[in-house]
């Protein structure tokens, strides 16, 4: 295995978006892909699907494919999507609701073990899953006892930061961001942000460009 | 104006990140921002602001900063966000009801203006925001009949592709695919995945680099 740290983020997104299909693939008892329909699949082209799979060693058999099992196991090894993971969300709004309900991410071993909102009236509150809705004020104390590593904010923009705050006195390590509001992070704490609205803006912008063709 | 077709995809993402401060510093009056304070607040680095704002003209006055105002109105322009935008959602699950019940994408000049589910018991059910879920077969019809321009799919996986299918047919120009399959589409057709899931991945592999160092 080389020094993973040099392997570029991109390639990291793709090979989440390569275990896909592969999931499918298993569950059909195909044993072997060729890069050429793995690629098809995931609507890259067959080359990147080499190029990025080479930074982990060999997976594939020239002429034949790929593994599917071996390949998917490794993907997942390398992610480190072959375990669980404790989550918590802050801000119970309607994005916060369907994210806590999720069977996907339950599915795929993100495992939620709290839920915090500011809001008085929502406190105490029992939610489908069998959580009760934690006032935020507990959440640093929360994170460190139950030992949870990531935290998802949907919170409304303006209290993004404090939520974030919080979530790295418990020692959080890493936070997925919903709001409009970029948050700042200690070194240690790794954010990635997930503000759909930012994708509807990519999206009428290419319908713009499409128009004018 | 330069021919946009030639802006790089990530300049486009960062023109709707730049955006939210701008909006919350208008909305405080503040007329004039630094791209070293436009870039602190946005996570990047200043000269990356300059470069990518220089793509669509001069907006800076040296020395000085940016006008707020000024600025806000042309990214809005280059983005196409100064108007509103017609949605549809096929899959009305947890992710599909909190989507179409977002403020935040209405204040954004995101209307949705028809559910779909293939469920026939979610069929006819009203929702919240006034409209009623109609079978997955209207889709193209519906799209069509509205002029609707953008469709999200919320749907399981393996109902994805043939809702992209009827989007299409119904003459959709962009597609946001929340499942976790790639879809595959017209050239007319512009689809951006927006996958939580991957977005995880992309997290925990970073948490596993965290606790290696």
């Amino acid at each position: 295995m080389p020094k993973e740290s040099k392997i570029p983020n991109p390639t990291i997104k793709r090979l989440a978006v390569y275990s896909r299909p592969l999931e499918i693939l298993l569950e059909s008892k195909l044993p072997v892909i060729s890069s050429e329909k793995l690629a098809g699949l995931c609507g890259v082209n067959p080359a990147q699907v080499r190029k990025d799979l080479a930074y982990f060693g060999e997976f594939g058999i020239r002429g034949v494919g790929y593994d599917v099992r071996h390949l998917l196991n490794a993907i997942k090894g390398i992610l480190a999507t072959d375990r669980e993971w404790a989550l918590c969300l802050v801000g119970i709004g309607h994005l916060g609701s369907s994210l806590v309900q999720s069977e996907n991410f339950k599915k795929r071993g993100y495992i939620v073990k709290a839920a915090f909102d500011s809001d008085a009236r929502k406190v105490g509150k029992k939610l489908a899953c069998g959580l009760t809705i934690q006032s935020a004020s507990c959440i640093s104390q929360t994170v460190r006892k139950l030992g949870i590593e990531i935290g998802l904010i949907t919170t409304p923009p303006h209290e993004a930061q404090r939520a974030a705050h919080l979530l790295q006195e418990g020692g959080i390590g890493a936070i997925l961001n919903f709001t409009t509001i970029q948050i700042r992070a200690r070194k240690k704490c790794f954010v990635e942000n997930a503000d759909l609205s930012v994708k509807f803006e990519n999206l009428v912008y290419h319908l713009e460009q499409l128009d004018k063709i």
